[in-house]
């Protein structure tokens, strides 16, 4: 019997070695906010991103006339002319563009995984369009949560729990994996309302004090786009 | 405003030491079997359980004359007489005697956590025991699940939102985190029927295979003992 290929859920980036081998397909999703972000950005006609770990390589990038986009903690880095709010990437100001990226989780999630073959960026907004890809593409997947400083984070787990039971609804992957099911259970609780149900996550009062519920509602309404980031060389593209 | 104790939850050994520094308290969990054997054997007379990593370490107390139980993949390895089986530990063959003890995930999670102050034993047969004991002691606690290889596990993910789930509704407690509130919805869908939640995870399909299924059943049964167990310099005791 030929087994189908499989999915499975790794909640944080330091997890990752454990399941990096298994695959060749990696999907990382940072909800709150980067990926959102990605995915806005490339929609309203962003070329390529270059997603960068560390400031010094970002300051690198602005010095060589880059735009430049650097979140920590929630807020824009001083000196930098974008941070990570999916709403300023809402315009046609950077169609045609590069922008260079670095944010507090998403983008070293991104560069964690940077040798898989194929590395795909997920959020809610990307929902279907992602799962549709996947499912075109079927292979194992691995769905990899940016957390928040390594530690699990619910907004992640639960769009990666949507990600899961829509592949597997489909009848054409399998999963044998614990917290594949956990986070399907969590999105199966959250599904009606995700807003509501995120109310005491720890990222939410974050970036509630900063001001950003409007981040937030938009993050959490899945299917705006259907634009599927990859990776290609060392940054991304969207594909046509 | 003084503010309460907190409950967090830390999902895998290999994620700990991001808690660590914040806890005096540590309640080590590793419901499929270990940490329920540990209660079991010292509900039944047990004087001492001294926790060792390595099969060599298990070996060299088994050549000096020690009660040795060794549990690799579920199954006692060869050459010694318990494995973690709490159906093993249902009779009164070691009591009073001390018993030195090495499994696939459990006691390498109790090692991990061994200069916290306070490392307490948890498993769903001591639930109410171990959240008053913890109400009593009024600190802030780190549930540490043990996890299947450092990957997340389901049944420890359960428990440990149980005992979350326990402490928060005293309201003597308060949570900021992510991994404690997953855990808490995890275990208030499962709690009707803990066995029916877990039947699709992991670590069930790998005991049934083992035909440990009289096991599950009993390691899912909370609040079958009142002994809280915990750590005293290299072995564990039961509180008195």
């Amino acid at each position: 019997m030929i087994s189908k290929p499989k999915v499975e859920v790794c909640f944080t980036p330091n997890l990752f070695p454990l399941y990096a081998e298994d695959f060749e397909v990696v999907v990382v999703i940072d909800v709150l906010r980067a990926t959102s972000a990605i995915c806005t950005a490339f929609h309203h006609g962003v070329e390529k991103i270059i997603p960068v770990s560390t400031l010094q390589e970002a300051k690198e990038y602005k010095n060589k006339g880059f735009h430049v986009a650097a979140e920590r903690k929630g807020k824009i880095v001083d000196g930098f002319d974008y941070g990570n709010s999916p709403l300023s990437y809402r315009n046609d100001k950077l169609k045609g563009e590069t922008l260079v990226l670095t944010t507090t989780n998403g983008t070293k999630a991104i560069n964690i995984a940077k040798d898989i073959e194929h590395l795909l960026i997920g959020s809610l907004l990307n929902l279907n369009a992602i799962c549709k890809y996947l499912t075109d593409l079927n292979k194992s997947v691995l769905i990899l949560g940016s957390g928040w400083q390594n530690k699990f984070c619910l907004e992640d787990s639960i769009c990666a729990g949507a990600i899961s039971e829509n592949l597997l609804q489909t009848n054409n992957f399998e999963s044998f994996n614990d917290s594949t099911i956990a986070a399907k259970y969590l999105y199966l609780s959250a599904r009606t309302n995700f807003f509501g149900y995120l109310k005491a996550s720890s990222h939410r009062k974050r970036l509630k004090k900063l001001n950003l519920n409007e981040d937030i509602k938009y993050c959490l309404t899945a299917n705006q786009t259907d634009v599927v980031p990859y990776r290609e060389d060392y940054y991304l593209k969207k594909l046509s």
